[in-house]
This record gives C-alpha cells, structure tokens and sequence, in this order.
C-alpha cells in the first residue's frame, strides 16, 4: 500500500500507445487522479491521446522526452505492462534522461527500477524517487477464511482473459455506486489501479503462498473505509499462465457476487498470440467460464455471478447493442457494456441479487 | 534448483516430532539419500524416532544440541513446516549454537536463515553454510502451455489438504514405477522434496505469476531426465489459503493424470484447527473435489483423477481395508494406501489410463 501526493506525469508508452499493452497509460489517463502532460511514443509524434480516447481527453503525444520538458513534468511513468514485466532496454536512455530532468520514475514492471545499480546512482545525483508500484509489502500472512462483517457487499471482476478490462469495470462499478448514493471502496490489486488510487497490492508479485493472505488484508482494509467492496479482478482462471493469481484473489476476497468482464471479439489470450495452435492459448466464452468460477468460489465462500460487461469497443452501436441483448438471452444475466453505456444496470443486478445479505 | 553431497544431518523438531507439521523430518529419514544422526526435540529425550515411523528406523532423539555433536553430524536441518513458514524465535540460540559447532544449517521455511544478519555473520566466522531451499530460481518466465512430447507420462499428485501426503504418495509412486521397470523422475515442488532429491523449487514462494512458468519448466527438464515424471502436489483447490498455488502447479504442470490423495481422518485444513466455526476451514471428501479439479484441468489440459491414495496410518488394517474397499465403491477409482499396502495398483491404474497415450 502507498499513497503519494498529485503528480504531473509523461507518461512511457513507447511503440504501443493505444494497444492493449498500453493499458496503464490509458488506466491512469482515463481513472487517475494525476494530471498527465504528455504521452512518449516515437512511432506518434505530433499526435494526441483525444484520438484513441475520446475528445475529452487532450494529451500530446511527444517523440522525444525534451519535447515534454516545456510541459513542466515532475514524473515518468512506464506505461505499458508486457507479459512477463520485463523491463525494454531501449528504455534505459529515457529513463536516466528522465531522472536527468529531475523526474521521478514511477513504473509498475515485474522489474524494479529501484533496485537497479545504474537508476540509483543518477537517482542519488539528482535527487528523485523510484518508485515499484508492483513491489509487494513485506507481510507474510496466510489467509484464514475470515467471514465479511454484515453490511458489506463484496464484488470481485472475473474475466476470461487478462488485460480485458476487469479494472476499468470495476472502476465504472464505483463510479456507478457512487452515483446511486451508495458507500463503495475499490480495491487495487494491479500496479495501475495503485498507480490510480494510491494504495493496493499487486497481487501477481506477492509470493504465491500469500496471495490469499494479502488479499483478505485489503477487503479487511476497505471495509473499514466503505461498504461495497470493489475488488479488482486478475487474469483468468482457464489462462495458463495466470490462473493461480486468479485463485488466490478469488479464495482471498470471498466475494458475494461476481461480475464477468468479457472481450468479445479477442480469440488468443493476451501474449499469447503466438501460439495460436495451443488450444488452451485461445479464449473462452463468458458463458463458459461462469461455471468454472461458481464451482471454484462454492468451494470456500459460495457466490455467483450477477451479471456480465463486454467490451464492445470499435463495435457499431447496433451491433454492440445486438451482442450484449444475445448474451443476455443465453445466459439469462444482465449485460452491458460498462464504459459505453454506463455501470447502472450492472450495479441494479448486484443490489438486487444480493438484497438479501444480512 | 539445487544438489549437494550426502550430509550427516541432526533435525531439529523442537516438541513436534512425529506430528504433521514435523513432515519435512520424517519425509528426510524415510526417503532422503543423507544420513540423519539424531532428532533434536527436547520434550522426548532418550526416545527413538523408530517408535513412529517403524523398526527399520532408528534415530536417536535428544533432548539438547551437544548431545547429538558425538554421532558426528555436519548439517542441522530445520524440520518443521508452520503455516507461514516463519522461524520459531526459540531456535535461534539452536541455530547458533549449531552454527558454533561447525554445521550447516539447512532451512526450508519462508524465513530465510542465509539473509539473517546474526547468522551470516556467526557463519562467516565459523566458515559454514547457511541453505535455504525455499529460495526461489531468479527466473521469471511465464507459462506458454507448452504440450509435453510423445512418449511422457506426466501425473501430478493433487488432495484434499495440505501436508496430507502427496509428496510420500509421489515418491512411492516412484519406488513402484522403478520396480517395474519404467524411468520415472521425481519433481520436487516444495522443499522437503528438494532436500531428499537434491533439485527442484518450493513453488509456494515463488512470484504467483511465475508459479505455473516454474513448474512447466521443471516438467521440461524432468522430461529430459524419464518418461514417468511425478509432479509433487501442494495444497488444495479448495483451500482458503493456498489454493492459488495448487492450481498455478496443475496448470503448469499440465498432467495426464491426477492421483488425489486424500487424509480421510482430518476434519479441519492443516493450519486452521482454530476455526473449525468456519466451514470452509473443513476439509472434503475426495468425492466432492475429483470433480473440482477435472473442471479446473479442463481449461488448460484436460485429465482425470484415476486413483485414489487413502492415508490410514494409526487405523486398524481391517478398518483400513475396509475404508478402501468403500472408496473404490462409491468412486469407481482403484483405492490404496500406498505407504503401507504399496503403489502398485495406483501406478497400475495410470498405466491402463494412460495405454493410449501418444
């Protein structure tokens, strides 16, 4: 957990702005209580972030980090989350340009900036932080299988794939429950909800044993600070890779109800594109998946799924609109698209399901 | 991954030998290649570690360190394993003590001894080595959901519990496999494994989102090794504290075939005999979890439980023999105890389910 003061980012989206692996830079663009002054992308100068994001959002695009400069930055943010969380090395001159400026560094990698010999040296000289947003606390505590206190509803976002928009979901949910009047928490567990909300834990970095552990510590946490617990879901339970992530952070939430986040037109899951002749590399369907997760929470804190968000981006709205009333008819739970058209049904389908939680 | 020579070890199992959570002592002396001189637990002076684990053993068990320094050992191996994995704050003047008279000290817990200061500075001066084999590779690659080549059975031990015995049902399993005649390899994944077979990873400690990566790797190279790889199990799907990392070592691992191995006398998940009012804190049948984990096999790479390994230690052979026979009914699934009746009709069920194997 960490909380820090505003900051005025560029942000580090080299080659990728815009692309699923940009995920962050857009998170915390479009959620983050930080101002952002400019995007980093040599492929894209001259350009603007409103042209992928929407006209609300107007953020240059800079192929240099000195064209930035005169936008008084005070951070560099790496914005981009490849599978594996290593670190490019053509990004090394940035960055030590970056702390050259006097910058702190903000990055959110399965490799630590704050842990390399070279980034500390010109840290030191110049004075500025690094900071690993995917660091995980020093805190090796089991879970115990604790119940929810009355009062509290706990949402978890599962999905069929990672990097599918199980956090920008959730994000909306809150919005949403804001909205409605009620009293909502959202739980970080990635580097970028932290990096939006200024606490969480990274949950992919935490030792496997206490997965679990630390994320039963974060809904305790947040059910001190509201009463809709909003969990940030991880991965997906049929992915090869992530799927333990998935486990811990569903048995470590004990959520009362799921949402199912979807991405309907995605064949092969995220960096796994290459092996398309894996048939476990390709993407389930939502429908498919529900009982997998309903089978898997029955066996330590019984809940179900409520409802489903798609992402229909890029889709004409007939045919997403057509999409979500066909997935809605084949699994007979409310669907929506939760960036598009708003969180509310959703959020009616989680009050009214679980109305009857003392 | 780790090998060393043959060590003379004294295991310290201060007041818990011969229970559960001295496993990592009693699954040394019973299948590891080093010799073990003497038990170190000081509330059974002058007992022998032959009056639990059978007239074949026989270890001394003394009450204090010095006691053990004529049988001459080399190592002092810490040999409990409490849920979290932390060093009990008392053995630290053992440890050093140890440390003082020349030994290794060899650790499988959470808590490393080899990034204690005290110790590292008392192992300086006495020239010995501080090994922690639940240190993880610095290695981190995610899964591909690589398949496993022609020719490779590879079974994975899965169960209803922790420390329920799914590392001694593999090893035995072993021990079959080599009687007749087939090349098995054993894949240590915790570190009781790993100090009887000199190689292997502790997944519960390894980054979660590297948990299935380090397995599928382990398999890779455990295929380089034998045909029969035998995966050691951890935990439980259902576990409220660790069922991430049992399901990030079945999708990594990838098995053929399961063996669940199952405690039928324990009511409540090791670790958590304090919450007996929380259901989830109570372990299932078999029955109930077979299907569980063929579900979550399913999603990556599908495989059946095909046998059953009943733990009956301390029933009589009549109630045992009957408890197996009841198994196999209501399941359909060849049933043993293979610790006390032999593996043989458990690897011979994998082998006629897996006959048509490529």
């Amino acid at each position: 957990m960490e909380t820090h003061p505003r900051r005025r980012y560029v942000i580090l989206a080299e080659g990728k702005f815009g692309e699923t692996s940009s995920k962050t830079a857009i998170g915390v663009i479009r959620y983050g209580r930080d101002a952002v002054v400019a995007i980093l992308d040599s492929t894209k100068p001259g350009r603007n972030a409103g042209e992928w994001l929407g006209p609300a959002v107007d953020i240059p695009i800079v192929g240099r980090l000195e064209d930035a400069l005169p936008l008084r930055p005070d951070s560099l943010l790496i914005g981009i989350a490849p599978a594996g969380g290593k670190l490019p090395p053509a990004w090394r001159a940035t960055i030590l340009a970056a702390i050259g400026a006097g910058m702190d560094i903000v990055n959110g990698l399965h490799e630590f900036v704050s842990e390399d010999p070279e980034f500390q040296a010109a840290a030191a000289t110049h004075g500025v932080q690094l900071i690993d947003h995917r660091k995980p606390p020093e805190r090796f505590e089991v879970a115990t299988g604790r119940p929810h206190p009355p009062g509290k509803r706990v949402i978890l976002t599962v999905g069929t794939d990672c990097a599918s928009g199980k956090m920008t979901v959730t994000l909306e949910l809150r919005r949403a429950a804001l909205a409605a009047g009620l009293d909502p928490v959202f739980v970080a567990t990635g580097q970028t909800g932290i990096m939006i909300e200024g606490w969480g834990v990274a949950v992919d970095r935490v030792v496997s044993d206490f997965v679990a552990g630390t994320v039963e510590w974060l809904v305790t946490e947040a059910e001190t600070k509201g009463d809709w617990i909003l969990v940030e879901g991880q991965g997906s339970i049929d992915h090869p890779a992530y799927s333990g992530v998935t486990l811990g952070l569903l048995h470590g939430a004990q959520p009362h109800a799921m949402v199912m986040v979807h991405h309907p037109t995605r064949e092969l899951h995220h960096g796994f594109e290459a092996y398309a002749d894996r048939w476990n590399a390709h993407v389930k369907s939502a429908k498919e998946l529900i009982p997998a997760y309903e089978t898997m929470a029955s066996l330590v804190a019984p809940a179900k799924v409520m409802a489903i968000a798609l992402n229909t981006q890029g889709m004409p709205e007939g045919e997403a609109r057509r999409l979500l009333a066909a997935t809605e008819a084949e699994t007979g739970l409310v669907t929506d698209d939760v960036v598009r058209f708003g969180a509310e049904r959703v959020l009616d389908a989680l009050r009214t399901g679980l109305a009857d939680l003392p």
